[in-house]
């Protein structure tokens, strides 16, 4: 059995010092900090952060529910997670995704074992059962997302209502008069309730209204393949259509791809603007797509800040909600008529 | 203080049976199981992991140590990831993503204190620090990957020998005779001693000489514009080229794209076959891309599989090599002089 004594020998330091790093109860220089680092490793000195954990009820992880195995893992997910654990980061937190499902049963089990500090609940559903049984177990949470009613809730999102206004206002501005939206999959069990499919819908019909555009609804999942039949129903049911507006990245992808093989020519025929995508898979078009840019690394930077002050006891970070960006591509222009 | 006497008289059951549940220690039924676990739900009665993996040293949570912060994290990646969660879900084990750097400075923070059982390693280089520091430390571990000298760690791969001989011999048995390589960017400090791109390259050459075929390598890193360049550079640098092998996924969807802006017809005037991708992916070119499928939901499972025996003291599981599977697209065809 390795002792602190042991390691204070090796590293040259005294034992207060290993106690001092070991227990973060007083700064140590970050040379002798590698020292007793390399010491505990080389001597295989495990430093017990279990006990430690137990008396400080601290572990400084703090997890990333993401219902991986619902939601498509592209690039935007990415985003959010990169930057998300970046931040933790800089704070001295480790951020770890954690693959579990909308309906809370695995966090149960798993943060009520107080292995985490706390949790960044992503992919939220406007009535999100983890919620409630994050509140019951009194673990520390911060959304990216919103349920219906996130007052008092700590929680950063995307402002759609502003995101979808700017898309709109930039078709029209173009001459566009004929916009129809490709929502998300919302007649799916598991999106019937996810905020970002309820609420770009929301303001699509909101924003349509008062520019006078006929409301037009087609609903997709987030494949290339449902894009491009989705293109095709588009092009057969509203043969007058001038511009799409597409709310998942893969189907916005596909929209082009299955605008393009039926002849149609984007953008001179017909306008493509993805609501909520990343440069990464905007890149993947041809022409590059026309884009709301997801602030994903706003909002994971965002997210972990929201909880991370929670468990440092500092003022807490009020809601947040940032707009996509609008970023120039090759799939948007006038329509021929304008 | 919720006790779990309280949980006991909520759930209906004895003391004894939710002590059964907590500590594993005898099996109980699983609609049993449930009621106690709605009762502690219910009553905020915190097991105390922490407590129980003190003594136990078990947490039931594995750990994927991928360094996403210097990979791209595509489809492959989520291949990977999603199989290996649910691996570990079918046996009871949680598995959290980690974004650690392949230094493995950041391993022996986390992984020293016990928090996790075990480390799935991704991304593995051919002298990959962090499986030295994880013996040090005495942590069970299992590479998706392999060191240069592998004998002796538990690991599964692709089998790239194989992989690269299936896709040679498929372009030459369609009658192309000149297959330059798209390899990984070898030059780059983090990639120099990145397994697969060291491996694909070493079989490229390997096989292109029992061939015959005249060996060309260019370097592209994993992105559309990159492949786009290196595209434009295979038609100027070597005009009688018929087919390209492009090891990374998106500078494959790159140099298709590239090709086509440059006039070329895929796969009429050029072939394209991708070395080691996701059919997700491969569906993102126009033509859906001919492919080595990454046998990535296999070795995610694998892998785990492998740490997980370890865990249990079960038979090891011997290493495995795993080939990427053909799948034919349109990106491939008989060379217009064949």
């Amino acid at each position: 059995m390795v002792t602190m004594r042991d390691v204070a020998q090796r590293a040259g330091v005294s034992i207060a010092t290993v106690s001092f790093v070991l227990n973060d109860t007083k700064p140590v220089t970050p040379a002798t900090r590698a020292k007793i680092e390399r010491a505990m490793t080389e001597l295989g000195f495990r430093r017990n952060m279990v006990a430690r954990a137990l008396a400080s009820r601290r572990t400084r992880i703090i997890a990333m529910a993401y219902p991986a195995l619902d939601h498509r893992f592209g690039f935007s997910a990415a985003e959010f997670f990169t930057s998300a654990a970046d931040a933790a980061r800089k704070q001295d937190y480790h951020l770890v995704l954690w693959p579990v499902g909308n309906d809370g049963a695995e966090l149960t089990e798993l943060v009520g074992q107080s292995l985490v500090d706390g949790v960044v609940l992503m992919e939220v559903q406007l009535d999100d059962a983890r919620v409630g049984i994050l509140q019951s177990i009194g673990t520390p949470f911060a959304l990216i997302g919103r349920t219906t009613t996130p007052d008092g809730l700590p929680h950063v999102d995307i402002d759609f209502e502003t995101t979808v206004e700017n898309a709109v206002e930039e078709l029209y501005g173009l001459g566009h008069r004929q916009i129809v939206l490709v929502a998300g999959d919302l007649s799916h069990p598991s999106f019937r309730n996810y905020g970002p499919y309820v609420r770009t819908e929301a303001a699509y019909r909101r924003v349509a209204a008062e520019y006078g555009v006929q409301i037009v609804i087609l609903e997709s999942s987030d494949t290339t393949r449902s894009g491009q039949e989705v293109a095709a129903r588009v092009m057969a049911e509203h043969p007058g259509t001038t511009a799409v507006l597409v709310v998942n990245e893969y189907a916005a992808l596909g929209v082009v791809s299955g605008l393009k093989k039926l002849g149609h020519d984007v953008p001179r025929e017909i306008s493509v603007l993805a609501l909520l995508m990343s440069p990464e898979t905007a890149r993947l078009a041809d022409p590059e797509l026309t884009i709301m840019r997801t602030p994903g690394p706003e909002l994971g930077q965002l997210g972990t800040e929201a909880l991370i002050r929670q468990l440092e006891g500092a003022e807490p970070l009020p809601p947040q909600l940032v707009p996509a960006s609008y970023q120039p591509g090759g799939t948007t222009a006038r329509p021929r008529s304008g």
